[in-house]
């Protein structure tokens, strides 16, 4: 056996940039002579137990160029969650292939499975090197100032709601939006960033990292709309009660206590829709639209953070060199150097292996429902370059004739 | 009472580009010495009840310009659809304020105000010219190639379908997307526009030109299912069955029916859901997701077609060349002259006002769930410069080992 082949593969979720770590990991491959395959999974873990391989040694380095730019997951991916037995399959599959070097780009699951494959090999006295590359929207992965994929989705979020706020503005109601992360709310709390005036929405942000009330909500709301004439909400899809109960079940229940009735509610908008009847049934309000960003906000097209498009890029990139220079396995992990800069550091596997990153406590309000100083100042730089701007027109009344 | 006084105003819906139109008013009414002062309307028609008004004259042109480029509508906006009496209340105080030119942005209901107005003064004597501009996402504008507004949300569409495509791809399964649209279906079949390769998605398009079944659904699903491993549908929210009677209200009755219940179905994330839940419920199918476009394919700052804009100002500078120039009243519209160049012609009020464009036959396909290649030609153009672009790896399969 030879280090002479490599395999990547892409797991998760997809983001807007995980084909950069795909393509970091194989056109850096291609600068060592000792590598002579290149082979991608198709659809992650799954792909490897079934030998479907592709070999990406066989691409143009321009059409390689091209996919980097596309979002999704080039290679396809999965939702597998291989347990000791399908990693060893997985073990024994690149063992057949005669792999050197195994990469996969995922989040806290795939980190995960690239633990378990790195003991097996090692149990087995095979030579292996085993690569984790982050990705995640959820920005979740401990050890990492940040993950791929969350700086494009959070730009997606900010934009959003940069303009929803002036939709919103133009028709004055509550806007309640529902955005992805069950356990970390950086996603929802990216609505902040789209705020410049100071009466700009969102008013309110509820984060997983707080215990929801609906009696507080409403209190919220409110005031919020007595205040402005209008209220912008972002919420976690993972709100939960004190308890731990997501609020999507509890509010649900609710429904057919009251109704007796069989209601079902898997389907991707009942959170908002819900929160919107609270509203309009408690606080009498008339114009109150939910919106639910879902696929949109990790799979929308044309909406990249250039930063986080670099980082995707070298952190595959670099997982090659570790993996190549270094003798050990481990996790690639993003350190912040500067406002802003960035470098990298492969982490022992075991530091980051399926272990759950939330928002810190001094990136949270204290009254819960707003992001601090210290998270805008963190999050401002990874948005990238070109963000878009919104103006206001200046006021200058006009003295009435008729009624003045 | 002279001509030295103009108004404008926003009504409807908000756009990407609205703000185009008025600023193409604002600074074209500046290069004539006549006009001695600008107003802008606050919310629209009520804006002008409540003489409500803020001196545009009083802005600096860097700011208009800024604002030009801002998505919403920045004078604010109004559901008002004023009445007779209503019309007659706006006359009155055009004519307290001694407004000699009005224009109002505007769709349907807006362009049937303007008619109101000017047949109210024309009645009074009152010398006012009165001019509607076009706008509205919705394209349902008669004597239009197309409306200001339409084709940045198109872009939007277009691009959400393009990358939902890839993450479908990744992830297999169902995917449903709900698009605005009542009657007029050009936004929902902009869906088609996203597509590159033969197999991408959208897989199927529900218009609301064409009565919809729900057996036939599900089976044009299956079909599209069992072909491509997966399906992407578009939807556009103002399906409805061959009586007439909306899909959302029909499913909604059929679930109360089902649960003897008092379901409350009016959140906005609904029609997807239903959708999704009789797709799961009646094929048998696991990976089933809804998504609703909402708020964000109209508001959505940071995607706006280079085109749209350009027209968008245009139509606003024309409104004022043709009450300056012409001396009759009428509606801005849009024709387009070469592939692709467009010009704009005066249209009188009656020939617009309160008329509801659908899309015509020759955009939809014999099946009914796809458009036809007059239609992408007709709307590539619209979408502008720098539209984003999807890439693949191609195939080079490696062969099996363990199992070949």
């Amino acid at each position: 056996m030879s280090a002479a082949k490599i395999l990547v593969a892409q797991g998760g979720g997809p983001t807007a940039v995980i084909n950069q770590s795909l393509i970091g990991v194989v056109l850096e491959a291609r600068r060592f002579p000792a590598v002579e395959r290149i082979y991608g999974a198709r659809h992650g873990v799954r792909g490897i137990v079934n030998e479907d391989f592709v070999d990406l040694t066989q691409e143009t380095s321009h059409n390689l160029e091209m996919v980097a730019a596309t979002p999704g997951s080039a290679l396809g991916s999965t939702r597998d969650k291989p347990d000791l037995k399908y990693c060893h399959q997985i073990f024994e599959v690149l063992r057949a292939h005669e792999i050197g070097h195994f990469f996969y780009v995922g989040g806290n699951d795939s980190s995960d499975t690239v633990r378990i494959v790195s003991e097996e090999a090692a149990r087995a006295g095979y030579p292996l090197r085993c690569i984790h590359i982050p990705k995640t929207i959820d920005n979740d992965l401990v050890c990492n100032d940040h993950t791929p994929g969350f700086p494009s989705a959070a730009r997606f979020v900010a934009q959003a709601f940069a303009g929803a706020n002036l939709d919103n503005a133009a028709l004055p109601g509550v806007y309640v939006a529902v955005v992805m992360g069950r356990h970390a709310g950086f996603l929802t709390a990216a609505s902040a960033l789209g705020k410049k005036f100071l009466d700009d929405g969102p008013h309110l942000i509820y984060l997983p990292e707080r215990d929801f009330s609906i009696d507080k909500f409403l209190a919220d709301v409110k005031a919020a709309n007595d205040r402005h004439g209008r209220c912008m909400v972002a919420v976690s899809e993972g709100i939960h009660d004190a308890s731990g109960q997501p609020m999507l079940a509890k509010l649900a229940k609710d429904l057919e206590h009251d109704a007796h009735g069989n209601v079902q509610l898997s389907g991707s908008g009942a959170l908002a829709d819900l929160l919107c009847e609270e509203i309009k049934a408690k606080l009498g309000l008339k114009r109150v639209r939910g919106d639910t960003f879902g696929y949109l906000q990790r799979s929308f097209i044309g909406c990249v953070s250039d930063v986080d498009a670099r980082e995707a890029r070298e952190v595959g990139e670099k997982a090659v060199q570790f993996a190549m220079w270094g003798d050990c396995d481990g996790s690639v992990t993003i350190k912040r150097t500067g406002f802003y800069s960035a470098d990298y550091e492969l982490m022992p596997l075991t530091d980051v292996a399926g272990k759950t990153r939330v928002m810190e406590d001094e990136f949270i309000s204290s009254g819960g429902t707003d992001v601090t100083d210290a998270f805008r100042m963190y999050l401002r730089p990874l948005l990238g370059s070109g963000m878009p701007d919104a103006y206001r027109l200046r006021p200058a009344p006009v003295a009435k004739v008729l009624n003045p």
